[in-house]
């Protein structure tokens, strides 16, 4: 996309809100020039100035998700088990926002497992919620609040289950409504509690 | 597809095979009539006796995800605490086969979610899946081999763990070996075990 001030960081705004909002109705599977540009009241044309094809158009859009991750309102982490607790409860579809990232997420994963690189940067990302997650399992051991057991091992369990819960969530949410996704997390960290 | 014999469902397998193939390498977002036409050897043209569009070819996808998935071989259940056990080795990426279904399965989830009709169907799926597994967890609790607890509440919470794995596993095989799975489902498993 071109690199210019005013009008066109307004147009590129403009572009990234319509990128989102079809990926919100469709997924990954419905993102085409066709659809941003219907979404935009635009022509495809004219989002030949933005993108020069669909692979730049999944290039931006798996950029979008990842800065509005990495911007959304997060818990207050605290340290130890707090922190644990707050990570996963983060990561689950809880609130309508998260529900909408959630199921961009998912989407995207067809994507990534098709593409070698893309696969091997989402392993490094999943990699990296793991160590963070080990970290506050180590703190938290240290605190007496978990017990004793490989830290790396048990964030990979604890991760494991969150991003399951997320799925079955998206799919049924009126069996996995808030406060049952809360039990079924607290379940779970109940058997890292008890010694 | 027409619906008659010999030649024609020899055709009909290999046409069946071919989008098998594109599933396996491309997922569900690389297919396409002309995918799977050049998997064949064909033209778009010949396919269009098949399927009339995109929707057809996503259905008999689709069909054919779900037709693999309930012929595929299975660990013998057993009954109880082996039998939950061995319902939740089934689903993991553990084999190569295993590796190629589950593949497609998550690829398949940016379909379903954003079509309300087979998002309520993949709901439905799971949930039967939830209720097998919960039966199982009933009858390993009358028999003294799991803690006492809300069967359904432990089969959510064991199946929640169990697809999250899959999904990290696919990602990142080389951190989640087929060892590594089965240990992280034993301790998971465990916890459900102790008083």
């Amino acid at each position: 996309m071109p690199r210019t001030k005013g009008d066109h960081e307004a147009r590129r705004r403009d572009v990234s809100e319509a990128v989102w909002r079809v990926l919100t109705a469709h997924g990954f599977g419905g993102l085409t020039l066709r659809a941003v540009a219907a979404e935009l009241g635009a022509t495809t044309g004219l989002l030949t100035h933005y993108f020069r094809g669909k692979q730049e158009l999944l290039t931006h859009a798996l950029d979008l998700l990842d800065e509005r991750t990495g911007t959304r309102a997060r818990r207050a982490a605290g340290p130890g088990l707090a922190g644990v607790r707050a990570l996963l409860l983060d990561v689950l579809p809880l609130s309508e926002e998260a529900v909408t990232g959630n199921r961009i997420w998912v989407s995207s994963w067809d994507t990534a497992l098709a593409d070698p690189a893309l696969s091997a940067a989402y392993a490094r990302k999943y990699g990296r919620s793991r160590e963070r997650l080990s970290d506050l399992v180590a703190d938290a051991q240290r605190r007496n609040e978990l017990r004793p057991g490989d830290p790396a091992r048990i964030a990979e369990g604890a991760l494991a289950f969150t991003l399951g819960l997320v799925v079955q969530a998206l799919f049924d949410p009126r069996a996995f409504p808030p406060k049952r996704q809360v039990e079924l997390l607290d379940d779970h960290l109940n058997t890292l509690v008890e010694p």
